[in-house]
């Protein structure tokens, strides 16, 4: 079985000429989350991205522990520019490996491949899984996992995870985030695209990076579009089933005006997505609960943030919290409380 | 876009030196259910399965008009042996194409892809997507649409989807089967396999294999997996979303002991499963109804059958058969009562 490279860590963090902030999302998630990844960030002339940390060339970032080059943003029009090609192949030279999300690949790109070949150095395409995968065998695995759940794609499952995760190490308990996506590949190292994996292998893809673990380990697995999201839905059952959480958190963003990218299909309530995807999650683990939700108030105020969350609580019976706004203590307190 | 090449119809069968019935299945099915496709079955020396029908060598098939041969039938330790390739060299020379269910790809023998150049003739492995399918964008489409859902795998549901379309065409209805994997494409000359599509694309793919139609046309779309089977639930959740079933048919097969493959999980009941799987089906199609029951009673005597069925029927309120054994009149009637 192919097994993937570990990204290695730290990285420098290359922003290119991303025209603004916007456009280096990828960069600033790893700085966000993964602060201590992010030796420093490398930018060509007209660069419009800052992510307010060290500017370093190649050699300053390797002599500082880099050992990757991420690149952590967008790309203007599809193409990797001649101006970036003369950085990525003397970082190779260097030594660096190189991590990328674009959509066009680096194993695609003739004159990469071979500077790498040439220096023994790894090219990661993120969006393209390295490994196979078995097919899931649904057997219980030791340690806890949570998932959260959304009503619709792009409601701040990431995010959750991160924020759960990043307080659960604050306390000093045991936990790891599992990626599933490019970003959160990039942010943490390691992980599953999973919406690039073959259908059968779904759900195995899941168990296998969330393996078995200490009885008091919780895995934080970033969701997945949504039961409700008739593109994607495919993707969350496996996550449900591979995963085997033992607490769902619903993630919800209140102004969505439909489900993204369907404009005939409105969202579902908090309600349904429970009472969809709690016995959904029960056919894999009988005592998967409830414990928690979380909610994107970006485009709200602070006071129409708290008023909505006070409310949601009060009808659900659950903590409510934005965890990115307001912090996931409460949605952690929520799982020590059923560990 | 890639558009997947037809597989022209109709058939030879390729039986080789089958051992004995069962590793005949495909070729078996193909007989059953498109007996106008099977010209005739081609057997090597030593092989134990036999169709009943009309022996040829290549050269009357063709005269007979066979322009495909389909290898029907399992391989003796997964090798395309010598003895096949003699035959199947031969028969691209003479003007067929190749069509195999195997899992070891006629694409990854390099003499028979040598021969289908020079012949010009196309090989098709039919375990592997041969086309780039879209994103699902949950656009409604015209005309009508039946899937069976499984309380398990392989309990009955492509049979059954045959059966339905079967009764539909002899009624004069307009009817068509959709094929998701592999041995439902070999029947009919088209589908897609399910299973082995990126998870991203598979709602897409469902939508793409059933269009637009005429609105009192029916797709008899084939069902995979069960949303309790947790190594396969994605790929079931995608037929759901993707197909916009207006009509499901509930499939079990009542001497199960335990999911497939999945010793740990018991079978859900029958109404577990109306309950999970018609919500979900309304996300996509509002106005979807379970209409019937479709029972794989292979396993029982004829007596045991009939009064399963009966009990079944009073207990669901719901038409109760055993579509292979007793035919899919029932069924049918009672999708023409919601059409």
């Amino acid at each position: 079985m192919k097994v993937a490279p570990v990204i290695k860590t730290p990285y420098l963090l290359f922003l290119g000429d991303a025209p603004d902030q916007l456009a280096a999302k990828v960069a600033q998630g790893i700085k966000d989350w993964r602060p201590e990844f992010a030796v420093g960030q490398l930018r060509l002339p007209g660069c419009g991205a800052d992510l307010g940390i060290a500017e370093m060339d190649l050699a300053t970032a390797w002599d500082a522990g880099a050992r990757t080059l991420v690149i952590g943003v967008a790309n203007r029009g599809g193409v990797i520019s001649a101006a970036w090609k003369v950085v990525l192949k003397e970082a190779l030279e260097m030594g660096f490996d190189i991590a990328s999300g674009l959509h066009n690949l680096l194993r695609d790109e003739a004159d990469l491949v071979e500077a790498a070949q040439k220096a023994g150095r790894q090219l990661h395409d993120v969006r393209v899984p390295s490994e196979e995968y078995p097919i899931a065998n649904g057997v219980k695995r030791r340690g806890k996992r949570c998932l959260a759940v959304g009503t619709d794609c792009s409601v701040g499952k990431m995010y959750t995870a991160l924020a759960m995760d990043g307080e659960m190490r604050k306390r000093g308990l045991k936990s790891s985030f599992r990626a599933t996506g490019q970003t959160g590949i990039l942010v943490t190292g390691g992980g599953v695209p999973l919406d690039a994996v073959v259908a059968d292998f779904m759900a195995g893809a899941v168990e296998h990076i969330s393996p078995d673990n200490d009885d008091d380990h919780w895995d934080m697995i970033e969701g997945q579009g949504s039961l409700f999201h008739v593109s994607y839905s495919g993707v969350t059952m496996a996550l449900i089933h591979g995963g085997q959480p033992d607490a769902l958190i619903l993630s919800h963003e209140p102004t969505r005006k439909h489900m993204r990218g369907l404009p005939g299909y409105a969202l579902p309530t908090l309600e349904q997505l429970r009472d969809t995807a709690l016995p959904l999650a029960r056919i894999a683990n009988p005592d998967c609960k409830v414990v928690g939700i979380s909610v994107n108030t970006q485009h709200m105020s602070q006071e129409e943030a708290d008023s909505y969350l006070a409310a949601l609580e009060a009808r659900m019976g659950l903590p409510a919290v934005d965890p990115f706004r307001n912090g996931a203590e409460r949605l952690v307190d929520a799982l020590v409380e059923i560990s």
